[in-house]
């Protein structure tokens, strides 16, 4: 619901950001408590916020070029009070302070700002979960589209990658570097020790099965990285060869299947450390944690999934063999035809997926009946978000821009 | 102790990795057991392997290339068991197996993968703590012998930067890119929207107080990454200006300190979440995490301290007062001169730290009086571990090489 009111109010204080708050409710009434400020709205919401709170982030002590904070949280007292707390017209929030000092805040940065109406800073828009039935609609855009800066199909794909975990780009040119400039769109190409971009091609000295003709089963990339790459980019340069179809599964439903199903083994699997550890001649990469990895509030965050970068698990009898148990379970799930989407990849296909959720595989493929090779390279998952926040940016911006009586 | 053992033993299995394994302890029986085979050592040590770990780690089902297994897990039968069990001469453990296979593992392998000997594969050095003590006796070595390829004094850098946190190279060539030369010794350069590589320098337009000259209080980098870069180059171009001294602090020593001397602090340390958020206008990196990271066994794993790039935090009134009284007993602590090292980087000066750990920050310097130039990247923690293990592997195979009686 939204209430425009009528009242110009030019003077508004800076935000000590670059964001832009639209003003639907405003401060009424406000008071000094103890250690804050309350705050009534005129929606009713009561408010409180903290003296140190308030102080740090107020915008006269924001650098102006930064907006990074200039005013060490260090420089002020411990023993901060608010002497007097008032509404100005337009419903600015004044503070004046016990050092002299007099403090203006924005209504629309501050009601963003009040836990009591459920605010998140780390809010991110829900995911959609998902089965077999995706195959018919998977995210599919227009990659020339994208390339070409098309704000609206970049968009769509920024959001579909986030909500689904998976999105295929179309119709890119055959061009190798299509990849790593579809990338940086997005954010810096994290380099690994297989380099920047990486050629999935059969080679002679393999130094991962990834780089000869066996199929692959269902795994994640990288799951040796503490911070396993968030954002993987496949770009299909050939595919001729018999076999070598992708399939892909949404690591998250099968956790959450797993959790309806099994709670024990769903239990173990989120609590039990895996080693992971790569075998290389110049290189010994190793990281152990839980292959389910749950966020304080209970939902699955990130699935680590490696048949051949699980190291030798080190503890006792009973626990491997729950583990084994739990990990045996996850598989089995993630072969359930109604979990995987299978897909064969065209030149100019690119395949972008959330590394850290998204499960992904490949048949076996017959090097003799023709060739076969992709590239890909990883961004972080963060990157993403960034990207999308400034997209909400900018539509809330859009929104006050059409609308002076909020601005 | 080390007993040598008077029989060769040429025909030892190879092992599913390509790290050495001195034989001293040696299998003596072995029986089947529930769901795995009890091994019962030359020192009495008992230990117990599970089927499914035994079967999976089999040497034969290892790729002779990548040495990453081949036999997937999903194809070793549920109720797979062993037979019989038993020491072949030298001490190798064979199982044979319920489908008719047979395997063979070595022995120098299998007791380093025993749970019973406290092994634990994720183990490192452990670390020294410090204080301004190390302002003496700051770890140094020759940059241009590292550049050069000195293996002696390149160890002894990465043991010091594991141990202390921190390490300064000197007398490296004045050449802007020495920087990256150097860290790309221990692993790829991690890019991120400041670049591969991060000039600073005053600059007119400062997307970051770091490239204005102001005074920097001490912090990490790049709070607001999930995965705050793990390892720090700070290289010295030129550094004539009045002002601009370095200060280092052990994050870990602070940690310690405050967990002594406020245990209550500490906890809140330790378990409320900040938010960490970058003001800029075209990116919105954000993070929420306590501001030390414990691992599950309780020992500080990581610090996160960042006074320009906490974001407000939106929580009631009462933690939000918690949560800052922990972090300004964090910042005293790191302000006591007994816990911090100031240095003036000289030309050719290369200053690497755990950005993880160590606090950094920057007195003030006056542009009017010259130049002050420092070029910085980052390199990931893991990529230095990694390293590290291969040393030690290295120092393995050396030992056993010149000991043909272990081999």
């Amino acid at each position: 619901m939204t209430r425009i009111s009528a009242d110009l109010s030019p003077s508004f204080p800076a935000t000590p950001d670059f964001d832009s708050w639209p003003v639907v409710e405003r401060p009424v009434e406000a008071s000094p408590i103890e250690r804050g400020v309350r705050v009534l709205w005129d929606d009713g919401l009561e408010s409180r916020f903290h003296v140190l709170w308030l102080r740090e982030n107020s915008p006269d002590d924001i650098h102006p070029v930064t907006r990074e904070p200039a005013l060490m949280l260090e420089a002020i007292p411990d023993d901060l009070v608010a002497r007097a707390a008032s509404i100005e017209p337009g419903g600015v929030l004044r503070v004046d302070w016990s050092t002299g000092e007099t403090s203006r805040y924005h209504p629309g940065w501050l009601r963003a700002h009040a836990v009591e109406t459920g605010s998140d800073p780390m809010a991110m828009p829900p995911r959609t979960l998902w089965g077999a039935g995706l195959g018919g609609c998977l995210p599919r855009f227009d990659g020339a589209a994208i390339l070409a800066g098309d704000p609206a199909e970049f968009a769509g794909w920024l959001e579909a990658l986030h909500g689904y975990g998976v999105a295929l780009l179309e119709g890119l040119p055959l061009e190798p570097d299509a990849v790593e400039r579809i990338a940086l769109m997005i954010g810096p190409i994290r380099p690994t020790n297989f380099g920047n971009v990486f050629e999935v091609r059969s080679k002679q000295d393999a130094d991962s099965n990834a780089y000869t003709n066996m199929a692959l089963p269902m795994h994640t990339d990288l799951a040796t990285r503490e911070y396993k790459p968030g954002l993987q980019f496949l770009f299909c340069m050939a595919n001729e060869a018999a076999g070598g179809e992708n399939q892909i599964a949404d690591g998250f439903m099968i956790a959450e299947t797993m959790r309806r199903e099994v709670p024990d083994l769903f239990r173990t699997a989120a609590t039990q450390p895996l080693v992971y550890g790569s075998r290389a001649r110049t290189s010994d990469y190793r990281f152990a944690c839980p292959m389910i990895r749950l966020a304080p509030d209970g939902t699955v965050e990130e699935v680590r999934v490696s048949p051949w970068l699980r190291a030798p698990l080190v503890a006792p009898l009973e626990d491997v063999d729950r583990a084994y148990r739990a990990l045996r379970y996850f598989l089995a799930v993630s072969e359930r035809p109604i979990m995987h989407v299978t897909l064969k990849l065209k030149p100019g296909d690119l395949l972008s997926f959330d590394n850290r959720r998204i499960l992904h595989g490949r048949h076996v493929y017959d090097p003799a009946t023709g060739e076969r090779w992709l590239r890909g390279c990883y961004v972080e998952r963060e990157e993403l978000y960034s990207r999308l926040r400034i997209l909400a940016r900018e539509q809330r911006a859009r929104a006050i821009a059409g609308d002076p009586a909020r601005n």
